[in-house]
């Protein structure tokens, strides 16, 4: 009995996998600083849990396969407050947004279709492809030219009869860069052009700490063409309440995406009324965590900076950051960082690049940092990884 | 830009897709009793919100992809105490049971590879099957023959190459059957001699009313050939938290299934240590609730045996019942007492049969009943069932 070849093929998370080096560390009584994931260390707003507790109905019954009302009504005055208006029967509450870009694949491509993303991208979407066998078709950004998007004619020649969509992530994960508007009207053109959907993960759409975030939302040209995932996870540190959703306003994909919502049944409940109460957290604290993140963007750069032979990208949003490493095999360094280096007891943990690109190759030299962490740990990390560089065996300025 | 077309073959859920006209029915004042669908009114062990209430750490950060270790330990224990011994990495928290069937078919089936169910059969099946691009190939079974297994030589008939799994439910839902040792034994066998897996639904298992359920999870010999699917929501009534599980000795399949499990992050948290609290609930709980549906599979067959014209299988276990009605669409009755009928400002709601087939044509005359309200709304709803049937233009006895 042989499993499927699809699963076979699926990649382990980078993000993950070197978790087991990660724990036999601190079992070694060392302390590990976690970069490697986008685990937020900002308290969950308390309204989370008060209205949890409310809850005292005697039966956890199912609820709407679509969502509940309490949270789909919070979504849609959220998204007003941004300037688009979705009605309740636009959006979709799902497990996570893992959950509602699974479905926005699912929905839109079949077997051999083709999903255009730029590369590195948020690792996971591979293994959501591989799931539902649709091909990734990578287009290159490059950390020598700031992982920004090449022009419209390379983008154009990688679409096929088969492309059915383009997947991006804005702000986004794992470089931290943010479309420009005019990237943004190319992408719009081209998804028009030829006719395909964008999928639009807009997750980190909160954190932004240079310039500044345009939601393709906004562009009613693209209404029927576009989909957008969100999630409460990283915009109000609630990632263990798996709760995220989906937006369109194309009725067809609506009616299908249903479909996918009522063979699952329905999402967890309490954190369905934990998650619309986030939504009437005051603006205040967004503006609060924002600005505890940019000064973490601050501090990251300052002490990048100094570690020779390290290149960056510039980390705009979304928390985290690309680093290039003087070093052959990042995924090496990285484990050896945990197995065999500290600084007074420290180590760090980082995800290996090459995750993160789908062309066999790339990116083995690069690492993605979640600067997630407060700024004192953050410098503190960052000097052990300098450190770390430093005493590696397989260090290129030696 | 259109859509996938594995979405358009999707059907929706027979078991939700009359909710509108429940909801008209509802929004006009009648009262609607829900017998389509396997919401349990028995109220949720308190201790489930107990646990919740207690989490107080200041960030609802990410768990394990693999789940919680208190809920893998509660998991594991409530397992030996049936007699199977599986260790906490043979277990994988799922959102709801649904999760795990999804993984389950993916790790095993590629597309266009086979699955053997038979029908009738738990209709979100058919919606995972589609979504991997997995063939269902249904065995009929029948009501004249009260839904049990055909003989080995017609089940291995079906076994082509592409056949990779059998996908049982036991007990059965929407039939109420559960295997006897001789239909499990043939199960078995045949599963080891096309070295073929058994994907056990047994999320069902503490409710049975006649006769006794073994778990396949008691054949040593089955155990590389095994995956278990589980769920709290029916056990210990609490669906909307939506906690399921997968268990399997199976190795490699563990291996695939964890990259499974990190696609998606994890489950939800705080539902994980409700779930886990659960399995502190004692005993006497779940005798108490299954001599309740007991006592309501026994009202059920009393008041169905009233109906001239109805034929029903006999309710086993599962809480659930297929009844074959004097009537030639099922799904136009079921409507029509929705939106043109009532007895004294009530009706009810039946689930459509068709859904719970495969084969074009069957079950258009049956439903499934879920006997999950207490025994005087129980024979209410049915009296109203045979009232409803009397009245109806379509009714065949008439």
């Amino acid at each position: 009995m042989s499993l499927s070849a699809r699963i076979q093929a699926m990649s382990e998370s980078p993000i993950r996998k070197l978790t087991p080096f990660a724990q036999a560390a601190e079992a070694q009584g060392k302390k590990v600083y976690h970069l490697n994931i986008g685990q937020p260390d900002v308290p969950t707003p308390k309204v989370f849990m008060e209205q949890v507790r409310k809850f005292t109905e005697p039966t956890l019954a199912y609820g709407n396969s679509h969502g509940e009302e309490v949270l789909l009504k919070a979504i849609r005055k959220y998204y007003l407050g941004l300037g688009m208006d979705y009605a309740l029967e636009d959006i979709y509450v799902t497990n996570g947004a893992s959950e509602a870009l699974g479905f926005a694949i699912l929905a839109i491509c079949d077997p051999g279709d083709e999903l255009l993303i730029f590369e590195p991208f948020y690792s996971n979407y591979s293994s959501m492809a591989q799931m539902y066998n649709v091909q990734l078709k990578a287009i290159a950004t490059s950390p020598e030219n700031d992982y920004r998007l090449p022009g419209e004619e390379v983008i154009e020649k990688a679409i096929t009869p088969k492309t059915k969509a383009l997947l991006l992530n804005n702000p986004g994960n794992p470089a931290g860069t943010i479309f420009t508007r005019k990237e943004m009207e190319m992408l719009v053109r081209i998804a028009l052009k030829h006719d395909l959907m964008i999928i639009a993960d807009e997750s980190y759409r909160e954190y932004v700490f240079s310039g500044s975030m345009i939601s393709f939302g906004t562009y009613p040209e693209l209404a029927q063409n576009l989909v957008i995932t969100d999630t409460v996870s990283k915009r109000f540190s609630a990632c263990g309440a798996r709760i995220g959703y989906l937006l369109t306003k194309n009725k067809e994909l609506c009616q299908q995406i249903l479909k996918c919502c009522q063979s699952r049944l329905c999402c967890p409940m309490l954190e369905q009324y934990g998650a619309a109460a986030l939504y009437s957290t005051p603006p205040e604290y967004l503006a609060k965590v924002n600005a505890e993140y940019k000064k973490r963007s601050e501090t990251l750069k300052e002490e990048l900076a100094k570690i020779p032979g390290l290149q960056f990208s510039k980390p705009c949003g979304a928390f985290y950051v690309m680093v290039k490493l003087p070093v052959d095999d990042a995924e090496s360094f990285a484990t050896w960082l945990l197995e065999h280096f500290d600084l007074d007891g420290d180590t760090v943990m980082i995800a290996p690049g090459a995750g993160f690109y789908l062309t066999p190759g790339k990116g083995v030299d690069e690492a993605r940092l979640a600067y997630v962490i407060n700024c004192q740990a953050l410098r503190r990390a960052i000097k052990i990884l300098g450190a770390g560089l430093q005493a590696y065996p397989g260090y290129k300025l030696k």
